[in-house]
């Protein structure tokens, strides 16, 4: 096998009560990239189909984690990656994670599976640390394993793999909007009350109990961000109709998708998921801003071959 | 049935990275109470043995949580309730919590069992808040459900049982000092960065998820608390020394049980549990501190008839 066709899904992370470790994985959306051995040796972009990015390979995501990688090869040969772009970079739903995850996952399977999901993690992470100037994995972690992850330490890299129940769906809109990353990370407190934290604890313990348990009601009751949501919610205009419209129409909750500015839903059964972005879509029509929107389940397998 | 015996256990309650929420239950050291139905209406304690606590009613803990259920009812019989205590209070393993809880549950046997365990744990926390000013059920809700218990939130009362292996033991070690409430609680920080914060929820998440995949490697790389040991095990002399000794003798980790002084080890298994018991003994034979210890199973049955 010298070719490979790739679907490197989208991803949100935090997940409300789980800023900066938890994520899962959406399966209607998602980057396609073709990966390519070839004689020439070194990583080779040759096509970005979608949005206008780099063709270098060290200033482009996809590239620089799959140089990450093809560091620690001894190989006489090379690759070529080939990108179809479809999630639009600075969406909040890991359009960098999807890149770098793409390209390793690619080369792995070209190579004949040397590296495991974590080693491909740790590879990734170079990739995604070039779009958001600091190594962290929560969108890559959910991108690679598929469903929700938990993302214990960065530092030795331990990913948790989360199960959940099967009639979850997820909704996410987009608001066609730019929030620039310093600002998202300006509004992020430095300090937070004992008490706050001891709640989002709380919340995040709870969350991952009602995953294991399939307990619909509590992963509802859970999904609160006493943390973060506050600061950064006030950069997405409409954020709260969003909220109180998703509730309205059978959600178990929602929250920032990443640091924005997407917002995700969480329901059980595909057809609250199609109500929830009726009540997502209805929002915003009474807006300027335009807008993207996708219902998927979660994702359990994560990037794939197709 | 007219007269009930009641084992009420310790408890362990914060367990590392769950300060606040998080709790287990013992079952080779408890209180024994007896309740008993009397035509004499009220609450009456009539014998108190182990230790010297208020025989008023108003007073006493177990008198306080029993009056709380006993308002709620409409009687014309009373409950008179004798106390074997065999937990030192101010151990921190829970002493004031098992007095809270084995009057209501004694009384709500007697009653044929009226009320469900998260309303005996309501009532138990108006027992609780005598002892401790303030209204907590991180040792009830263990001590009434057994096992492993996170309290997501007291108002409105919330309580998920969290399973756990079977080869789990606790070896908890009480130095006798007195640290007092007031101390315990002024050394909490009221303000915790949000990078310590960041790394205790995921602690806490992987926590829940290793007692659910009895994944006893990764209970030992969860327990660990940045926001709460760092300033209170300063209280409690020779606890690093402690530390270290029981992780060198195969411990899967330690920390404070409750607000100390008792420190708490959990092991796979019972002889590792009492290797743990060799290795703190050998830490405090070295002071002139005296110490009591005990070594447990998990006790997930929580309070019960004896």
């Amino acid at each position: 096998m010298n070719e490979i066709k790739i679907f490197s899904p989208a991803t949100v992370a935090n997940v409300a009560c789980g800023f900066d470790v938890l994520g899962f994985c959406l399966d209607s959306v998602g980057d396609e990239m073709v990966v390519r051995k070839t004689n020439k040796k070194g990583i080779h972009i040759t096509k970005i189909e979608g949005f206008n990015l780099p063709y270098e390979t060290e200033l482009n995501v996809a590239g620089v984690s799959a140089l990450a990688m093809y560091k620690t090869l001894d190989v006489d040969f090379g690759f070529e990656i080939e990108i179809y772009k479809n999630i639009k970079p600075g969406s909040g739903i890991g359009s960098s994670a999807a890149s770098a995850v793409g390209s390793v996952y690619g080369m792995n399977e070209l190579l004949g599976k040397p590296f495991n999901k974590t080693q491909l993690t740790e590879f990734a992470i170079k990739g995604e640390a070039l779009a958001s100037k600091c190594e962290h994995a929560d969108n890559l972690a959910p991108a690679l394993f598929g469903g929700f992850t938990l993302v214990k330490s960065v530092s030795p890299l331990q990913i948790l793999e989360i199960p959940s129940p099967d009639d979850l769906y997820a909704t996410i809109i987009h608001p066609q909007i730019e929030i620039k990353t310093s600002e998202s990370r300006a509004v992020l407190p430095k300090e937070v009350a004992l008490s706050d934290a001891i709640e989002q604890w709380a919340n995040l313990g709870s969350l991952v109990h009602a995953l294991h348990t399939s307990d619909y009601n509590l992963i509802s009751n859970s999904l609160k961000d006493v943390i973060v949501e506050p600061h950064r919610s006030q950069l997405i205009p409409q954020f709260n109709e969003v909220k109180k419209a998703v509730i309205e129409a059978g959600a178990l909750g929602a929250g920032i998708s990443g640091s924005g500015p997407s917002i995700f839903s969480l329901s059980k059964g595909l057809e609250t998921a199609k109500k929830v972005k009726d009540a997502m879509q209805s929002v915003y029509l009474k807006t300027v801003i335009e807008f993207d929107i996708h219902v998927s389940k979660i994702n359990i397998d994560g990037v794939k071959i197709i």
